[in-house]
């Protein structure tokens, strides 16, 4: 199941990239589920990667690849994590990314290895290997949607996004994928993203980029408070387009390029929370009034991982006092209770420590109807705010997870 | 559904405490829901709470009433929970007390009011005043189990627990009861416990006593993460035994007595997670090689609250995998995955990064199909260790808590 309206949009080609897909039956048979994604030479890639101690053999081999050189070739499987997978999962992991460069004729530290899928397994190496000629005669620049496709694990839906700006009369494009529905957190869980652009960006540019668009959507996602071993977000940019290089963190460019990221970034973030495991309701949890960003997102993380509130927005129960006890135990020094308001939509529940005497049952169920619900709260302590997304916590929910051996 | 085995046990009278339990009608007709509990002059009372910061009426008033004097009565009401009631559930909370003191002939600050339940709703005043001379008239050294059945709400069972041991050939009693079954987590969560001994100690050692005792037990038991607004550990120490007072916090007796209350607490709160909502699965988390009690304590939580590890118990699904993944995300700075080790019972899973090679399905199996399991770690940096307890997350929790307004 999966809520929200999230079709899969027109993508836009970006100069410069390329995207191949083959089937190579590492967990299925016959599925589409080896992506590799070409860059032109000049290009920078930066990215963001789980935090997770156990990340997994492709996240420790990319980052070791990133550090040597710039890529040209990015290598994504489906169906298996290459996780816990020990010395042996990193030699397959290396192999995978020498015969891709052997094949394209580029040093194996120019191939970024991504996995996804089972943890705990060895990649079927041969069936792998002998897909990769498949997928570089596939390479198209419209190779968008069938990559989108071929990264899905337990996704239910391909996930894409794709804007576009003037710049002194130049179209710059921004186009991405990315896949997860189960284990979202912040840090990165069990999610990939891949975004290019055709805008001309300086290395340190790009890594600020990368880094402040994924802060505000892959980082502000949450389904279940899990986190993977193998996330990682990746942004390209060609520098196709006819603009001067981008090399300063202020300016109209940045703020435009920057604001289109993000919109991309947050439909790509968003998309996944709506296909969350199980998830019936699509839910934005905004605080306000913090005294900082990080106890806003506290109480937003509060809220939005409590089982009890989760379950509560699966039986669309304006269930207030589950709402307030998740705050309360948010870890806020000095939360003053009695400055404390929530909203359900525009529904006020909660003011001065209690239920507020306007709201009636009615006007909360009528909310908590919709598929999609926002849950306001204002801290009465500050200026700062912050916003996060999340689902509900469903008998599917369980019985994907209890089911599934991921 | 419940598990662990956890019977309701002989339960020895504790001179100088008695209890009284009647029926008010608060949110069941005819239900015993209000308890009464007598401690003779002369006692000492201590208590941890919730750290929720939209703590309850009756919290906020027992910590004051506290604080002016030594407490004669203990009044507790299940079925509603005074919480999120504005100055009208303070006041009523203060009618409570007012009325039982008045019946008692003590004074108000001498009562001690705790409420368990709904969240939101007016306590029935006027049922509850009209109950408390039953709940007086039925006072007895004798009214553990009933005072146990009058304090729960989810609860499937009611728990307690009676300990004695001897010291200088006098014997002393210890003797406590706990409700609670959903939202149970560190900081004392939708909770309640009343535990007596006869035992002669001073304030300071009996807050000492109250203190720790709690946090080994009740501080290290989850269920879902969720903290509530009214929990309540009360230890009352009446002195009715034939020894000097202990009033030094080493010592045989300050030891034998913190060893016994530690058995009690821990009964109570082992019974409390064997009675988690949905429950199916009694789990053990053990993690030692630690460099702090603290790090041990984040793997931990990490472990038991992850929802994908507790889907797979519920599943008796040996995923190691889905562990490994929670000790990576927990907040350890520097852990080396290639040094932790994890055995579910005494199966080794996990080492040097991934699946032990001794490892088999079957054993994993073995373990997982049991409904007390032990989950392992070994952190492989330090000497310290921590261990809690909790359950897994099965169809029924979600049914409970999607069905059931609390």
């Amino acid at each position: 199941m999966a809520v929200g309206n999230f079709p899969f949009p027109s993508m836009n080609a970006v100069a410069g990239v390329k995207l191949g897909t083959a089937s190579a039956g590492i967990k299925t048979p016959g599925r589409q589920d080896l992506v590799v994604l070409e860059v032109a030479a000049g290009s920078h890639v930066s990215g963001v990667f789980t935090q997770n101690a156990f990340c997994a053999a492709p996240v420790s081999l990319c980052k070791e690849h990133m550090a040597a050189t710039e890529a040209r070739y990015l290598l994504i499987n489906s169906g298996n994590a290459n996780a816990c997978t020990g010395e042996d999962g990193l030699a397959d992991a290396r192999t995978s990314c020498a015969e891709l460069a052997r094949l394209a004729g580029v040093k194996t530290e120019q191939v970024l290895p991504f996995s996804t899928g089972v943890i705990g397994e060895r990649l079927p190496m041969t069936r792998l290997l002998a897909a990769l000629p498949n997928a570089l005669a596939a390479l198209s620049a419209d190779g968008w949607e069938s990559a989108a496709q071929g990264i899905m694990t337990t996704d239910t839906r391909p996930k894409g996004a794709s804007e576009r700006f003037e710049h002194e009369g130049v179209t710059v494009t921004i186009t991405g994928i990315s896949k997860g529905s189960g284990m979202i957190c912040p840090n990165m869980a069990t999610m990939l993203g891949y975004i290019a652009t055709d805008a001309k960006v300086s290395k340190a540019v790009l890594d600020n980029l990368s880094k402040r668009a994924a802060d505000q959507s892959f980082n502000r996602i949450t389904v279940d408070g899990d986190t993977s071993t193998n996330d990682s977000c990746m942004l390209i940019a060609t520098g196709k387009v006819a603009l001067p290089e981008l090399a300063v963190t202020d300016g109209i460019l940045y703020t435009k390029l920057f604001d289109a990221l993000v919109r991309v970034y947050t439909t790509l973030a968003q998309s996944i929370v709506g296909d969350g495991e199980g998830a019936t309701k699509f839910v934005m949890v905004n605080v306000e009034g913090g005294q900082s960003e990080a106890e806003c997102l506290e109480v937003a993380y509060s809220v939005a991982q409590s089982p009890l509130v989760k379950t509560a927005l699966f039986a669309s129960d304006p269930n207030w006092g589950r709402i307030v006890a998740a705050i309360g135990y948010a870890k806020v020094d000095g939360l003053n209770a009695n400055l404390v308001r929530v909203w359900l939509g525009d529904v006020l529940i909660v003011e001065h420590g209690g239920c507020a005497t306007s709201y009636t049952e009615a006007a909360g169920q009528a909310v908590m109807d919709q598929e999609e619900i926002t849950i306001r709260i204002d801290l009465g302590r500050g200026g700062s705010f912050e916003r996060i997304w999340t689902t509900d916590l469903s008998h599917d929910y369980i019985k994907i997870n209890a089911e599934y051996r991921s």
